[in-house]
């Protein structure tokens, strides 16, 4: 009986441990079948420097209580393996330590780049005679992965952006007459525009509301922005704009990096929000005020979204099912059945499918003059954002969990990353 | 038999709304002793140019539904009157209107501004011969009115900085070993460090987190803090740093206006946060993150305190009560009763000890290093941010009302403000 390992990688989500606790929990139903699950500290890091916790340490209330708890319980990061051509050490250390615990199953939590070391890992193990079964579990903010109709991740920011331009936008309405006129929102989103979008659905139809989105997708146009801002202050007193971290101008370089200095002549990293907001105030006049919502939307279990929590620990779920089932080099996907109502289910999607493919928004998800969202793209975020699912609290706060993370005793050598 | 008038002053809250939905709804149980409510439309500027809502246009539901919406549903402005000697005709004006439209009571809701001109209007309408009965309702997410143990409108911004500094904190601490090791969070609060106080919160006894405060009482001292940020750091890995907008260097200016410019050499508005984080970059040469929390945090009725709505609806009800047994300048102040369980009442406080008075964080709530809140401080504010009083939603969105504000005919010329 082979023992299982689990790593969580990138960026963290409000649900990334809802699906460790899919993971773990069904794991744990599975006694029979698999052995313990050892998790990587700090991600996938963890296994190249044999730093593996002991989940079965973890008491059942503990493991619960994942899925309700933002963040990565075992810690994350942000390191890709490279190629096998070129860091083959790498890859056969990760086989190393995995024959060494016992391991035979490698559940990877993360996006593109993870499904692809997911991929390598399974291949490689394969050819070391040490045969992995590797199964992918999606996670990301941002949204980008393909086949999947959506990510785990991304309906809780998405929400959390939703219900934050809503209320900052009521606040606006109410202080145009004598004060701010223009509220600017930066939201995530690199290179897609998914988050953005998720500012537009603060209006519907019965809750008109004058947002405007900046997406990535689209060439910053300065003339265009400020037309459309000042018509609609025109109309109606003020406007929010949503930003995406990610927005270019026609030269391609990110607005953000517009070359804010200090008083010393320091360059000012980051920050989008900021710049148009000074756009703004130096064409129009306008009074304002500007927010970068940054960790904060990623982290907010407080109002996460009750269909991602649920997706989030069905494909952790699902990716112990599939493994178990001997099914190698896949990932869970959600698929969508059907909108109104939301039914969706799992399938599964092969890892050369996934691997280092990003999901940007259809051009006939966003309105023909860049700045807002269509019917198609509510249709699709609609049930993304729906339902609640409120963390416990005590004293005011969520109960959040941490666990114990127990280490598992080395039986290797070091190695260096 | 008067009408009323009621009118937002200043920023608003999460829960400004329920406050005036406690005025209007007590006002409508007492429909023998209290004609109309009228609001005025974007607050006091209503009252000068003559701009009445007609609240008895609004059905029961949209009035009851104003105790789950944040902003001000009447407008508000950051409009503050003169001295009687400056602007008398003001004054007069208002006195004039009020005349006009048979009201008799003026509920005015706001901070020390307005706690202010509250006073001023009962002591010159009873010198013109048309006495009102001005009855002040406290609200500011600054929690600086003096007499009133705390301000409605600050426990709901003091618990959604709690919460979003515990989510974000979990964030940094699992992505630290390769990403960000130093998160920072600017919080409200331009002269007193409440807000900023709250952050502290999401650290507790069973929760040791590394948070580090800079509170506006407290001259930015770079060298103290740099060498804090560093030992926790080392000792953690990580840390949040939570800023007022308010914190001066030892010259007594805004640390915010340290003077970014962008390319062109135009001056920079604002961001305490990208200055902190660059001092954090340059001289320890950290990963960090920061974010700007701006509307999002007084507007964030989402995450709301119970308790702070309960005062907030306590406050208004109360104020119509007082006005109508002909107590004259005076305020609801919230008086706590016990800590543990919490218990609160409402007392009588006289505006002329209210108004234009500022209170600040007392010295003792802030610890000696002055980077953390004592055991005093959370004593104060645990039962602030008590209980969770989370709105109706539809869609994945909360039903936030939007009032059809029917204006009342206008009866005097026009008057310039």
């Amino acid at each position: 009986m082979k023992n299982a390992f689990y790593a969580q990688s990138g960026g963290v989500t409000a649900v990334i441990n809802a699906s460790a606790c899919g993971v773990i929990e069904t794991a744990r139903k599975h006694k029979g079948k698999i052995g313990k699950v050892y998790a990587g500290r700090n991600g996938i890091i963890g296994a190249l420097t044999e730093d593996l916790i002991d989940t079965s340490k973890e008491s059942a209330k503990a493991i619960a209580a994942l899925r309700h708890t933002p963040s990565g319980a075992f810690g994350s990061c942000r390191y890709k393996l490279k190629g096998i051509e070129e860091h083959r050490a790498q890859y056969e250390r990760l086989i190393e330590v995995f024959k060494a615990h016992n391991i035979g199953y490698f559940f990877y939590n993360g996006g593109g780049d993870s499904a692809d070391t997911c991929l390598k890992v399974s291949q490689l193990s394969e050819s070391m005679g040490y045969p992995i079964v590797a199964v992918h579990v999606p996670k990301t903010v941002d949204n980008d992965l393909p086949i999947t109709d959506n990510c785990p991740g991304f309906g809780s920011v998405a929400k959390y952006i939703a219900v934050s331009t809503l209320e900052a936008t009521f606040d606006v309405a109410s202080m145009a007459k004598t004060s701010t006129k223009v509220f600017v929102l930066e939201v995530m989103g690199r290179h897609a525009g998914w988050i953005a979008a998720a500012g537009g659905m603060a209006a519907t139809k019965d809750m008109d509301l004058p947002i405007l989105i900046l997406f990535p997708e689209i060439a910053f146009d300065q003339k265009k922005f400020l037309s459309r801002v000042e018509a609609m202050v025109k109309k109606h007193g003020y406007c929010t704009v949503v930003v995406s971290e990610g927005v270019k101008g026609a030269d391609g370089k990110f607005l953000s990096d517009q070359g804010l200095r200090d008083a010393f002549g320091h360059a000012q990293l980051g920050g989008v929000a900021p710049v148009i907001a000074s756009i703004v105030k130096e064409n129009l006049g306008l009074k304002y005020h500007w927010g970068v919502a940054d960790y904060l939307q990623r982290a907010a279990r407080h109002i996460a979204s009750k269909s991602d929590v649920a997706q989030a620990y069905a494909t952790g779920k699902a990716a112990v099912e599939l493994a178990l089932k001997g099914r190698n080099s896949v990932m869970p996907a959600i698929k969508r059945v059907s909108d109104k109502p939301y039914k969706w289910t799992i399938e599964v999607a092969e890892l050369k499918n996934v691997a280092n493919k990003e999901k940007f928004m259809p051009r006939d998800f966003i309105t023909k003059d860049g700045f807002g969202i269509t019917e198609k793209c509510r249709k699709y975020l609609a049930p993304l954002i729906q339902g609640e699912d409120y963390p416990p609290y005590k004293n005011g706060l969520p109960q959040y969990v941490r666990l114990k993370n127990v280490g598992v005793k080395k039986k290797l050598k070091q190695f260096k990353i």
